[in-house]
């Protein structure tokens, strides 16, 4: 019976890290329409986003039936309901990768307001967290998970320098609102990604060490 | 022990009914910055946050509590499970209120761009839905969370028509774009608390009539 828990615990893992994958490719695969000016990506994007959101019911009803079947407590319960949280995180991930393709897919129908030099670079941490958060979890390393959060310094000043950046430019030529905005609002569903995996970790520390971490208690 | 669960069942429901209560009010006074451009309002809302940000971890440890305690399983295990993700949307409808505070504190420094029609009346909306979101979760009431999710609509008109009057005065208006951009973030940050709304509503679906109406399978 506990050999065959930990099988599923593990089958958990195995679905919110295969999740994890294809919400990273999504957010890649958004920017990429973005940078190469291709709409011919977004497509692939909506079918994973498909999936993705199918194994965000098949992975919760799992957990409900391992619960229930197991009556697991303390590390096991926990595990269980921080498999739960990420689930959600990662399915929220993945609405933002979607967010960005209709931006992107708006903003490459009209002529280039300006080289992309930061939103990509952003778009590449923010990937990394996201994909770091993941492996904390499955490989229980509380140390990788406080190292995706203090990336969150460089997040805030990539949106602050995007932002900045984009008013001026808006303000000194009405024909760049439209394009601005929508690229501020690419630079905030990155944003909100980044949050998404700095929650993840913070799950992952309070499930390795014991510590809640929320709220920067710590921090 | 049976009993003594259901009391302890209930008192879980009152916590969170407490903390929407906070969330909510930091909404409504969030949006009164703006309007009667009063600042002093800042610091009530962000003592509020504080106790919000500590009943959140509190709510989950009694939650997870109450799971090794009592091993609940079917109706009982999934309210609990419900009740923690219901705790994370109120948590992160706090920190939108404190976005939308932000914001309005730096706007009421500059004067007024436009009379606010639309963004007290959005604002008035996503209250409602917050309020009825966790109301019908207390009562278990499946019709009033349908209802929730269908005001959505709604707030996707707010949204985009305040988008389009406010880029159209950044396009005429180099010194708009400054203020029209916060108003678009505020309208976003009340987009954002419908959307953790209809959520919380959709787990009330579920938990009452065991129906996942995610991802418009339904809808």
């Amino acid at each position: 019976m506990v050999r065959h828990f930990e099988l599923d615990l593990n089958l958990v893992k195995e679905k919110l890290n295969f999740m994890a994958g294809l919400a990273v490719s999504n957010i890649f695969l958004a920017i990429k329409i973005l940078t190469d000016r291709d709409e011919k990506l977004a497509s692939g994007i909506y079918t994973r986003e498909e999936k993705i959101n199918s194994l965000q019911i098949e992975i919760d009803n799992f957990c409900l039936e391992l619960m229930a079947l197991h009556q697991p407590v303390a590390a096991d319960l926990r595990l269980l309901v921080s498999a739960m949280k990420i689930n959600s995180e990662l399915e929220r991930i993945g609405d933002q990768a979607v967010n960005i393709t209709q931006a992107a897919m708006d903003l490459i129908r009209q002529p280039q307001l300006k080289p992309l030099v930061d939103t990509p670079r952003m778009a590449e941490l923010v990937q990394r967290m996201t994909k770091d958060a993941l492996d904390s979890f499955v490989r229980k390393e509380s140390q990788l998970a406080r190292d995706v959060l203090k990336r969150d310094d460089q997040i805030d000043e990539f949106k602050d320098r995007i932002r900045a950046e984009l008013e001026a430019l808006m303000s000194q030529d009405p024909g760049a609102v439209h394009r601005g905005l929508q690229l501020i609002m690419i630079s905030r569903h990155l944003e909100r990604i980044a949050d998404h995996s700095t929650n993840i970790a913070e799950d992952v520390v309070y499930l390795v060490e014991g510590k809640d971490i929320r709220h920067h208690q710590e921090r």
